[in-house]
């Protein structure tokens, strides 16, 4: 029998998510010896771990060689030259937020490089870096690229999308809850029983909880929703300009928008809770609930992001924890879309939608 | 730019499903022309057309020049020494549900032919077979195997499945509505709201409709939902040796297992209505509904397939028209599962699957 092919992997980002997905590429190693993962580079944004020679780095030791490590991180350009002069195939994971990495996909996958990634800013940016990474990706000798965990975390959101597109569907309109973060709130804040707590309480808990960002500004401006909604559209064959060109609710009181800290801001909220109390109670007359949801028709190119109101038997009022749910209306499926439902973030399960990714890349390599 | 590589096609099947499939192959072929192609062999269970050359059969025309052909289709060991004969990569699409093909599927697969299928026959049939097909297509130079519409048609099922398995996370339990029939029959016949109707008088509609076999008996006796529970088992790393290895609840009364024909089986149901309407009414008086369901527990290595009561709130009470759900639960995913839903038959969707997967090995030749 033949040795067992090699493929170098690349990791940037040592984080939640990274630290998951390191863990799943050791088992899978060791599950899968053909072809052979080799960790040949890994970096925070401070520190990396890498040789001339391409040497493999332990899966085991990574996070710890990469603490006790005095190499800083190549410059992008550099890190794409050095991947893509080895003989190997090689596959960069980018497991940062960094808008900067992102910008770096074409020269990447140009020069055959390919890219996994939870990464939300390369595909809800401009509509020209989407451009330009899917055109990088589609000349001879491009690098492959696939996001899954960008929207929905592991849930295969991308993938079905993708699947219902390429074999001629016609979507019509997607609509869903898109952020665990919002779901938690809403679904303690306006339970379909029972009265549940104050806004402000909720914001307050959900961070306590980790469900927030260290700033819950940045969840409540509704951007990280709009985010997922302009990678969906474009998908699904919209030219969103990009995450700001549609409207966007934002729950911040405008009052609080410019607040020094996430901390004054949660110390502040409280004074706001009228104004939420009030669109709790609004739906309440009308037997619903409020939820804050994104939306896309695709027929009139509209993609819009906010606060709606929900009969309690619909499937995205009974949403539970931090769920999302994701409904697909098609020209095949009819009046019942397809719908997929469940946990939308956390380490491991944003990690999983990361290795399945890979697995993607090398069934094709 | 170097010529478009070509990747011929062999179609077995020109039914229902078959002809939504060549509908959509001959649109991929037109939006996608690398690799190009090529329709080489397509046959039904008494027609066949195809030349010693592979040479094209018109993606439009293919269902008339079959319906005018004198050939015959060939056996299945020349099927597949004619195919890998080839020097282009070779796809055989099986869209019939017969064990015959099944059967052959480790010879095609040997011989480097892959398989793309709806056909639960082959991953269902005993697990001898399951085995000799997964070995066959892992040797050297093996063909690849798909076959995602075998459980809830175009519903991204399987390929969740293989994806939670293939990255370490552990699957704890399966459990849905895996039948558009018993999906339709029951929200029907017990509804969440109002009282429904008879029970024999469902199943005649549902005949009428198109949504039972031309033999109702054929989708009463569970036996399709516990193919597709086996194969979902199999997938989670249980050897369940047959569809019959475990627990199924059949719905057709003893007394009319053995009358000859469909029809006659519909005019005698009537007598049976009060046991099912026992049934629904015990379900009843404990506020609940009765629903046909599949379930695995991983853990206990047990698989049953039949009736059970469903709070009214329960995502599968809920199921509306013919549309199944799955929920499958895993370590990862914690105690709210990860969920999929919509319509789960019907020629479109069923075809649907099929080509994303015939995608999904153009991906990888």
């Amino acid at each position: 029998m033949a040795a067992a092919r090699q493929v170098n992997i690349a990791i940037i980002g040592a984080g939640g998510v990274g630290k998951c997905f390191l863990a799943q590429l050791e088992q899978l190693a060791q599950r899968r010896p053909n072809p052979k993962l080799v960790l040949c580079y890994i970096s925070t944004s401070r520190k990396a771990v890498y040789s001339n020679e391409y040497s493999p780095i332990g899966l085991d030791i990574a996070v710890s060689a990469l603490a006790s490590s005095s190499q800083t991180p190549l410059a992008l350009p550099s890190l794409a030259e050095y991947l893509s002069e080895s003989d190997a195939k090689t596959v960069l994971i980018d497991n940062t937020s960094s808008q900067d990495v992102a910008n770096a996909y074409p020269l990447f996958l140009s020069l055959g490089v390919s890219i996994v990634t939870p990464n939300k800013k390369a595909f809800s940016g401009s509509y020209k870096l989407w451009k330009d990474i899917f055109s990088a990706s589609a000349q001879p000798g491009g690098g492959r690229v696939f996001h899954e965990s960008s929207v929905g975390a592991g849930l295969p959101v991308i993938s079905t999308l993708k699947d219902l597109v390429e074999t001629g569907d016609e979507v019509t309109k997607i609509e869903g809850v898109f952020s665990g973060t919002m779901s938690f709130l809403f679904n303690s804040f306006a339970p379909t029983s029972g009265s549940g707590g104050k806004w402000s309480a909720e914001v307050k808990k959900a961070k306590e909880l980790g469900y927030t960002e260290p700033d819950p500004r940045d969840d409540l401006n509704g951007l990280d929703v709009a985010r997922k909604l302009t990678i969906l559209a474009r998908l699904a064959g919209l030219e969103v300009e990009s995450p700001t060109s549609f409207p966007v609710q934002s729950l911040i009181p405008k009052e609080l928008e410019s607040v020094a800290s996430g901390d004054e801001f949660l110390e502040r909220l409280p004074e706001f809770d009228a104004q939420m109390e009030e669109t709790k109670a609004a739906a309440e007359k009308e037997g619903k609930v409020v939820r804050f949801v994104g939306g896309i028709d695709v027929a009139a190119k509209q993609v819009k992001v906010g606060l709606e109101k929900f009969d309690r038997s619909h499937p995205i009022a009974s949403l539970k924890g931090s769920d999302n749910i994701i409904s697909f209306y098609t020209k095949r499926y009819g009046s019942n879309p397809l719908i997929i439902q469940g946990a939308g973030a956390g380490g491991d399960v944003t990690a999983m939608g990361v290795t399945s990714d890979l697995l993607k890349v090398l069934a094709s390599l």
